[in-house]
């Protein structure tokens, strides 16, 4: 029988969560539930239908995994916890210094209910978590870097479109290759943040938009901009749509460490994105396997992807991973 | 309380897991266990006996887990499911295909004792698995790569000195950078044996030796050299000693894989090990300290890397990880 999916939200992360369900084979998408009127969402699954969030009060039976697809700021931290006394949920919530706190109400939730939580998944906090753990873990002597990039910040892009005179924008996080090089070689150097990334902005600017206030206005944000090496290049809006319409991301976390009498080990994992929303999404969806497996073994309560065993992200069997992945 | 380990073998392995027990501020080295005479094994660790083999009849209340440091052809098979019986144990049996029967061995004597044995730690089988198993599950549209090197295969090292002439050898396994850069760029390339590695050895010769035919014997070698572009170079006791006396490995596994109408992605993990065997004695290390907390929690059976989520592996609790490292 196939794990019976739904989506809560439908944006970019919802869409990558829809084409990730629809090629995993052991799953079946049930529903995309939206805060919008659902007869103005198109989906791109025939034959399933989009509902109105207040539908989900009716689900419960009907829907093994849902899965959270909302912004971290204001959604999910209302969100996760109310579903969770529901459903079997799964999150991407991102915003690393309340983490505690949401986890905290969503186990409180989840184990109410003998439901799963799973919070912050993704690739950062998520993949790459996980991968600073294990380093650490192995090598406790030693050093975490973690590079971003090269990739579009939304909330970067989203804070130039802010500023007077900018019609349309886009920001990418470039990783700095010196210091990617100067970490790999395992002396464990201090970096500052303008030499760890730089910023480049594509911004296409209103009709006669005084541009060089636009680019002091970008370079001097503090936050955002002030502390790189930040390059702002106007475009027109059809250079904008041809070459900047994707979302790519990335990145990669080196931990450097020694053992023994000082024998230097590398460890690096990266990551190289076409598109961030529907790797994520991707994500998601293995955790919503892992959480669905769990709940059937009784497990309840909130979890990270530090408490999951890789096995129950797969559809294999134990035998099945001992005898052709091990 | 510190867990307190025992080390049972103490090669290139056995010596890896002392000094990563040493550098682990939880744990307690308490006991190197030996086949040979223990008065002729001299340890590194001040204050810490060896003992034989023979003496672990008598320590299950002095020993939380026992790492075995034997070789897989013929000292696990037998060492891990008879410590099983008695111990926590974990092993870094890495003979892919008898995996199966080796973990059932495992699981029933874990079983029937109470007791947590966790099998084919290390880095392949180990952290190259689990990310082979995390990347297919995340993107089921995909291929995995493995690459090894550039690093010292023992094995391989072995076969070229059992020529006749040959007095010492070092073999160097080298992963192709133009396959490596193929199976970067997404398009999923099918590689031959040959087309994926070469193999550098490097041979102290008897004197009076035929060279030529020392070269072709290692060259024609079949399943070790025949289906590589191996390079033989003779050189003197004094260059090996000074130039090929670490033992270095590594490699990484490389993921390709599509979401949604194609879009690419590439998940790449590399390890670059300065000492293969103090780097595998580390990562046994940290999953010695998951069988403690595991069978603490009332677990007990075989378990591979797969099995263990990754927060048993940390000294750090729950509510330290969620807030520092997530």
């Amino acid at each position: 029988m196939s794990i019976r999916i739904g989506i809560l939200g439908y944006g970019n992360l919802g869409r990558g969560v829809e084409a990730a369900v629809n090629a995993a084979e052991d799953m079946e998408l049930c529903g995309v539930f939206t805060r919008r009127d659902p007869s103005t969402v198109k989906i791109m699954s025939a034959n399933v239908k989009t509902y109105s969030a207040d539908d989900l009060a009716d689900k419960k039976d009907d829907i093994d995994v849902l899965i959270l697809c909302g912004g971290s700021a204001t959604d999910l931290p209302e969100m996760t916890p109310k579903y969770a006394a529901d459903y079997n949920v799964v999150d991407s919530f991102d915003t690393h210094a309340n983490i505690p706190i949401h986890f905290a109400k969503v186990d409180e939730a989840a184990k109410a209910a003998g439901k799963v939580g799973i919070i912050s998944t993704g690739w950062d906090p998520g993949m790459f978590s996980l991968n600073r753990v294990m380093a650490a873990s192995i090598l406790p002597r030693g050093h975490a870097y973690t590079f971003w990039g090269r990739g579009v910040s939304q909330g970067h892009s989203d804070a130039i479109r802010r500023i007077d005179g900018v019609v349309d924008a886009r920001q990418y996080t470039v990783p700095v290759e010196k210091a990617i090089a100067a970490v790999r070689g395992g002396d464990e150097p201090e970096l500052s943040t303008r030499e760890k990334h730089t910023r480049e902005c594509y911004v296409v600017a209103a009709e006669g938009a005084d541009l060089e206030r636009i680019e002091h206005e970008i370079k001097s944000m503090p936050n955002y901009f002030a502390d790189y090496d930040t390059t702002v290049t106007f475009i027109s809006a059809e250079e904008m749509k041809e070459k900047h319409s994707g979302l790519p991301h990335g990145g990669s976390v080196i931990y450097t460490g020694t053992t023994g009498e000082g024998t230097k080990h590398v460890i690096e994992y990266r990551l190289d994105l076409d598109s961030n929303p529907e790797f994520t999404g991707a994500v998601l969806c293995a955790y919503a396997r892992a959480a669905y497996r769990l709940n059937r073994e009784g497990v309840s309560g909130a979890k990270t992807v530090l408490d999951i065993a890789p096995a129950y992200l797969s559809p294999l069997s134990g035998e099945e991973l001992r005898a052709h992945m091990l």
